[in-house]
């Protein structure tokens, strides 16, 4: 069988519940065990800078693939076959668990996510639904027993992922992307009341939807918080996120013990604060130098992280000088997963992403000891 | 005279020259010396929150207003008139250097600077001109005369302003605003060469139209590098930016001694590097506690800054916890001039941009002893 076709026949596995040390290089980096070489993934690895992806986009929309077990299943694992990253990420986005709470979510081409009944006071939070992820996420979690199903005998870890609660909140506020994040934040200030209600929504429905990702298969988890610390300074962050962020790391390991990482952008100011909030490995934008990241948080927590993506546009020379950077920065301390510091870009040369992976793999950058 | 309208036949006062200690809490703070209160005035503080403004501009286009001094004048003095701020800003923006360098820039209503003609290769930078600002700025100087002569015997100090190179350019490749900065970025890593001809040109264009804005009468300047941070992350930053701006600082330094104000945003995560390319004051965005900031920078060097704009917008309660957060941790310190972490928003109500200045000059927040 081809390897990006699945077969829905496939049964799922069972996650990683063991505590003996796992063997796969992204999982031990994630516990901050000694590794061969770094491990390698990219956020949206499956996406629109592959061929393969733009033909099967071609003919399905974005929630059709995403609502398809088969269609998921096929394209989490093509960038798996074609440039061997360390683990796959289960192909979804982070807004459908907002569709079956009440909200009216298109993907429109060229323009992005659009939320056509956006919340605008506290009404809206209050008819919003908190449905289980096994009725309203079903076909994510057939995809990920589906992937796990495939990729566990070859020993590549499934990362199973969500937003965190003010990243999902913005755009339900909002009702798209925004540069100032100015309803949500007036939202905020002015009904404190009605925003403890909504956050609280979204940390059960993202903790059970986690939670039921992992025991689908999932090896690892990753909580995305894009734009909390675009959108807020530290005094924002504490009174109106952590709380929330807190209670859903907290419910997440009560219910699963695979890794979980914590990844936030634009937080520098702040990222003790960020990493208190849970996780096993904190994952950072491209912004701050790794090694300042671990001056400010200690060395005691694991980092992914974090080639600017824009630099895979680079001549190979200059990409291999930002990667050995990168990689330098980390050197001879475990617990790093290479990543970049935000999504790949849709323009990325293929070329240079089949570079990159070899080169990492090829470095033989030893993780000695244990952090 | 109404003090909002300015008489043609103002003569340019002498520049601030002196090295006797300052009087102004303005330019005190700007020194590091002791103040009685923290003065305060606000990023865009003569701008479209304000109806006195409005009223001009729906008669005027904006590149109209900046080219008639009378008009520049009578804007820029508006806020100080209405609010009472401790110090004016020219009304100008940081484009208007780059026409007379060839680039064809126009404000459109709605949309923000459109460059018609962006730079897309090496050959665009070589025809770029380097004109005197007496010849391509002259406007903009006449109306700090104008102002300044206004302003010195009412004991207000005049800030005059420019780009920093990386943002010049960035505007000047892009075309316009940018998300990813990604021609900026991509001419950079492939045309270093090119890349080091731009900056250097925009260093000499802007550090001769500073020097003239203090010896037409600024009594301090504020360099803004809006966009560098953002774009960049340290590597970049290093290599790409701050060999020039250190350049900018020398040179404005060598032509006047008024102090100069070095604003970025997103640059949390190396502000050290910030400081190192020079200015007497640093000016922060709202991201970062402003303690925090100190922390990384050492307390030789004062900040201006930082409050989030969009508290302006939340109810006075909520703005003067928020006030007061800011006040506290620059708490009896001299060398902290309060300010936004960013421009002021267009929505802001002037009740609440009174109400702040008012608060923080009754306070009384003695900013004793000196850095």
């Amino acid at each position: 069988m081809n390897t990006t076709t699945v077969s829905s026949n496939a049964r799922p596995t069972l996650p990683e519940q063991s505590t003996a040390e796992p063997t796969a290089p992204f999982l031990r980096a994630c516990r901050g065990l000694a590794t061969t070489y770094t491990p390698v993934w990219l956020m949206r690895q499956a996406g629109r800078y592959m061929p393969e992806y733009r033909a099967i986009r071609a003919q399905h929309t974005m929630l059709d693939v995403i609502r398809t077990p088969e269609l998921a299943a096929q394209v989490t694992l093509q960038p798996i076959d074609i440039f061997g990253f360390d683990a796959a990420i289960i192909f979804s986005d982070i807004l459908p668990p907002l569709i079956s709470m009440g909200l009216d979510l298109e993907f429109v081409k060229g323009e992005g996510p659009c939320i056509h009944n956006p919340i605008a006071r506290a009404y809206d939070i209050d008819r919003l639904a908190t449905p289980p992820a096994e009725e309203s996420m079903a076909p994510t979690l057939q995809a990920i027993a589906l992937v796990a199903n495939e990729l566990t005998p070859r020993g590549v870890p499934l990362i199973g992922f969500a937003g965190a609660p003010f990243t999902l909140a913005s755009y339900a506020i909002e009702g798209g992307g925004s540069k100032t994040f100015a309803k949500t934040k007036a939202l905020m200030y002015r009904e404190p009341a009605a925003w403890k209600r909504l956050m609280n929504k979204l940390v059960t429905v993202q903790a059970d939807y986690l939670v039921k990702q992992a025991k689908a298969g999932a090896a690892a988890l990753q909580i995305f918080d894009s734009w909390a610390g675009q959108a807020l300074g530290q005094q924002d962050y504490l009174r109106y996120v952590q709380p929330y962020n807190q209670a859903l790391f907290a419910a997440v390991k009560r219910g699963t013990d695979v890794p979980v990482i914590n990844f936030s952008t634009g937080t520098s100011s702040y990222l003790p604060d960020v990493v208190a909030c849970g996780g096993d490995v904190i994952g950072v934008d491209w912004h701050m130098p790794l090694d300042w990241c671990w001056q400010q948080i200690g060395h005691a927590t694991p980092i992914q992280g974090n080639l600017d993506p824009i630099t895979l546009m680079a001549p190979w020379r200059e990409l291999q000088y930002r990667i050995d950077d990168v990689l330098n920065r980390a050197s001879g301390k475990p617990g790093h997963i290479f990543n970049l510091g935000h999504g790949i870009l849709p323009e990325t040369p293929t070329d240079n992403v089949k570079r990159l992976v070899d080169y990492i793999h090829t470095r033989q950058n030893v993780q000695e000891g244990h952090l």
